[in-house]
């Protein structure tokens, strides 16, 4: 049965399903949508206005069950950085739309009541969209609940929250995590102000009866399920028991801050002892104690389980996973080292539909403008009921760090493409750096991730502090757009970086859903291809090389306690781009 | 005498006098303020950081006396537009610094002590900087009558207001006038803001016992500077009783409502009945039965005189003049046509420290955005008092446009580069829209002001609706960064543009000055020469020819009542800079 676009119409309310065309078949996530994006959006729209479209697609093997696999990219042109963004993220609505046929939803136009939201519904026939603005500044954990009552158990969401109401530049997508919870995002980059400026508060769908998941060679597909997931089950950082697994992305908080990149401070430092407090080794005991889970997969298809569900003592209140990136966020770099409070503020934003990086980047900014002492959580959380009450004050904290910095006049503002420098400093740690500038999309970690080598020892090793990474980030860029389309959870970069078996699971597991005989050239090629279309898109809404560079700050001020500035040449980050 | 550049180092707090470069002795204004940014300034400057530098400079003719001469610029890279700044003004303050020797001030660095303001007082022999802590969070108006006190009657005076001290992009730069009011403004781009970032409060300056104005072949300089004065004398907008003498420059206010051009409600319809309730036949008789003053000279030398001293009735705060681009963007921008409430609106812009074209827009766009009604004068008035109390309202006000859309959710957003279009659509007056859309300055009708030859029927006649306006734009802007680096007011252009003796004079005077031999030709040159050089700053700052563009919904709304859109192509943008 062949696949679908949705095709959503905001303007007209009308809901349309399109074949897919050709030269979208052998595309899916983070390709699909940018290759969308790229085609149909004006590159010079308003991220808010009608012209500008919220594109999801799950991945190409989301669905089939291969490891790892259950991840959903949406895209859209960023309210924050004002260029193209692809964020994915790992939920169970991925599967369920890939179980649907669809391949796409393209979410476009507005309606002329710009107070008005509807409910998206794919039905196991067709589609509807229904008013939903009962939901209207209402928490996303309540909201989610509401809406299981209404619509069956058996659901999964994707929604924008009260920050995505206002138009804030830093309100992500939320899905659903296999409780049903409001804690899975493609967080970064405002796209869930983009879904809720036409008028879409959520989607609603419930796993298709009919499967309609198509794989074309089932014997190549399958031979590479099984190296894959040999290869996770072997490699230390992703198999059972194995860091991941056991502690969860946090486990880098130790780790990082040993290396001297784990930023405090708004990134005026780039350790503290205290970071200990907050580690994954201490989060994990926590969680045992109070009788959360970890252990926890957030997809259907993973095995290697890296998340868990943190609750407040007692059991109370479930937030779902804190993330490493999270908990550094919105705890060291705002001075606040306590895994309670960042619990708390990672609830609300989950809640409220905002990305945690930024958001933790912005309560530091803050800090540093004055609005409250560094460390201070009560009062942190005190701003996030302005962002539920919509003041003011909670507008300007909504729309990021850049604008934060400037209503509070500071100049120290961790960002590139307008979008906030995540958890490594890359003064400390090099390579990132390298990536931080030159992504499309903005100061993003997962574009290359160059600590896997540099910190990790995983496919490679290279020294941090060596100022050429231009060729590293490249192929970690390149390789990462072509995992970001197959639909697989970056994670199994840990593995397949160091066991080449898992490397051609990959790549069968592809050529097995598509029927194609690609190889890891031509993967890398795609990937490659991704990239450039992405960066011709921000080309035609205003950028220029001089846009991929770190803010000026870390080139003057030394990190301690390496006392390092970020002085890779502006010659090297611009060499990701050649050929 | 040898001229001086002054060097002010706020980090050291010292004042050094250095002599000019034989590479700047023939620049002045902003030729000289644009090349001393673009040579000390890294374009990827935090513009509040301590690298960008804010440089005052008096034109080539300023202080001579020659008609018209008392324009005096400052520069900067702007916080408004991430691009080069030069933004002119007509003082009293120009021909004092020029009178004293100084072809510049450069101010560099900023303090340890983020809140320590200073005042920097131009002696006779040498200069200080003081302590000015008292007079922050205190209105222009107020302090400069206290700094009058303190200093005496006889000094001019260069201020930054509340605005710049929360670091607002909106931050203008204050001027005295004749009467020693806080009326005249280096307004746009923000560069009160770098002056405030640098911990400088004020400047101070008395008109030195030795005059060391020095002009290098008096024959030409004064054959010319009766030939100017002649011209002025003759043309019908810059003579004794006609319009600019009668009515200032709000005259405007009926013309260019007739032509459909006079933006209403945010951009939403180029003509209202009510315009002329606000226009500068209404106020001129207003001035006169207020016992105000009409018409004014803004600084020494004038003789067109356009400008006022508006008051309430009675007499009572007197404001200074209330020009066409203020009492529109104030007015009817903001549905309000009551010449009462934009007064208080302009006092209180002059009293802060703001820029008034950007803040007329942003309160239309805080009136779209639901913040108040349309034509609200009383909610607008009780705005101001939130940037008075520094609230985070005040904050995202005094941020200018983009930044309170962005607050508020609002996507007709009508600026080039950040900086907001002033009192002329461009969808019904094309060619003033290539001036917004490739001006370095962000959207600037002084920049290349097509209005002249599209509407008023001087330099040629253009029609309005014509598309093909590049040649003239780019002429313009060469034109206008010449007489901007010469230091003449722009309205000389008026006469000169018409009357060829008028433009002879101009050229002489400059060749007097400088003892130099320049043609039409050469001077012309040279305004493509400063431009050249202040878009090279922004492209190394991240500008591409993208960002030469209107914004998108200009291009897609018929603006009423001629129902245009803004439908230059892109083609015809980009070749204001060709050769």
């Amino acid at each position: 049965m062949a696949k679908k676009i949705l095709r959503v119409n905001m303007e007209d309310l009308t809901v349309k399903e399109e074949e897919v065309p050709e030269e979208y078949e052998n595309l899916g996530g983070r390709a699909l949508t940018s290759q969308i994006i790229a085609d149909e959006v004006p590159p010079k729209a308003h991220p808010l206005g009608p012209n500008n479209k919220l594109v999801f697609a799950p991945g190409i093997v989301t669905g089939t069950g291969s490891p790892n696999s259950g991840r959903l990219s949406a895209g859209g042109k960023s309210p924050l950085t004002g260029g193209i963004k692809e964020s994915n993220a790992g939920t169970p609505f991925a599967k369920t739309l890939a179980k649907k046929g669809i391949k796409a939803i393209i979410v476009e136009g507005k309606p002329e009541n710009k107070d008005r939201y509807y409910l998206l519904k794919l039905n196991e026939d067709e589609s509807d969209l229904v008013h939903a603005d009962e939901w209207v500044g209402k928490g996303l954990y309540e909201a989610y609940e509401e809406l299981h009552e209404e619509f069956g158990e058996n659901i999964e969401i994707t929604g924008a929250g009260i920050a995505a109401e206002i138009g804030a530049s830093n309100a992500g997508i939320s899905y659903t995590d296999p409780e049903g919870m409001s804690s899975r995002y493609s967080g970064r980059g405002g796209l869930g102000a983009v879904m809720a400026s036409k008028g879409l508060k959520f989607i609603v769908a419930e796993e298709p009866k009919e499967d309609r998941i198509e794989i074309k060679d089932e014997e190549t597909f399958n031979e590479g399920r099984k190296k894959l997931a040999k290869a996770l089950a072997e490699h230390d950082i992703t198999k059972k028991d194995g860091a991941l697994n056991s502690y969860g992305t946090a486990v880098l908080v130790n780790i990082i801050n040993e290396s001297g990149g784990l930023p405090q401070r708004n990134f005026s430092e780039g350790s503290d002892d205290r970071s200990a407090e907050v580690s994954g080794e201490k989060k994990a005991e926590a969680v045992q104690e109070r009788g959360g889970v970890r252990p926890h997969k957030c997809s259907p298809s993973c095995i290697i389980q890296c998340s868990e569900i943190w609750t407040k003592e007692g059991g109370e209140d479930p937030v779902g996973v804190l993330e490493y990136e999270s908990v550094w966020a919105l705890g060291p770099n705002c001075g606040i080292y306590d895994l309670d409070t960042i619990g708390e503020l990672n609830r609300a934003c989950n809640d409220l539909g905002l990305d945690t990086i930024e958001m933790g980047n912005t309560i530091a900014v803050a800090m540093e403008g004055g609005l409250l002492d560094f460390g201070d959580g009560v009062k942190a959380l005190e701003l996030m009921d302005e962002i539920y009450e919509k003041t003011p004050l909670g507008r300007i904290l909504a729309n990021g760090v850049e604008f934060t910095g400037e209503a509070f006049g500071v100049n120290r503002v961790p960002t590139v493409k307008g979008q906030s420098i995540p958890a490594y400093d890359p003064r400390s740690i090099k390579g990132i750096g390298v990536t931080y500038a030159t992504t499309p999309m903005g100061a993003d970690h997962t574009a290359g991730y160059a600590i896997a080598p540099e910190i990790l020892g995983v496919g490679g090793d290279a020294d941090p502090f060596e100022k050429e990474k231009g060729e590293l980030s490249k192929n970690l860029q390149r390789a990462t757009a072509a995992i970001d389309s197959a639909g697989y959870c970056l994670f199994i970069a840990f593995a397949t970086m160091d066991i080449d078996e898992g490397m051609e699971g990959v790549v069968d597991t592809v050529n097995g859903v598509l029927g194609t005989d690609y190889s890891i050239e031509d993967v890398m090629a795609f990937g490659a291809n991704v990239l450039k279309t992405e960066r011709e898109f921000n080309r035609k809404a205003g950028f220029s090389k001089e846009d991929d560079r770190l803010p000026e700050f870390m080139k003057e001020e030394k990190l301690p306690p390496h006392n390092e500035v970020f002085d890779v040449p502006d010659e090297e980050l611009d060499s990701v781009w050649e050929d």
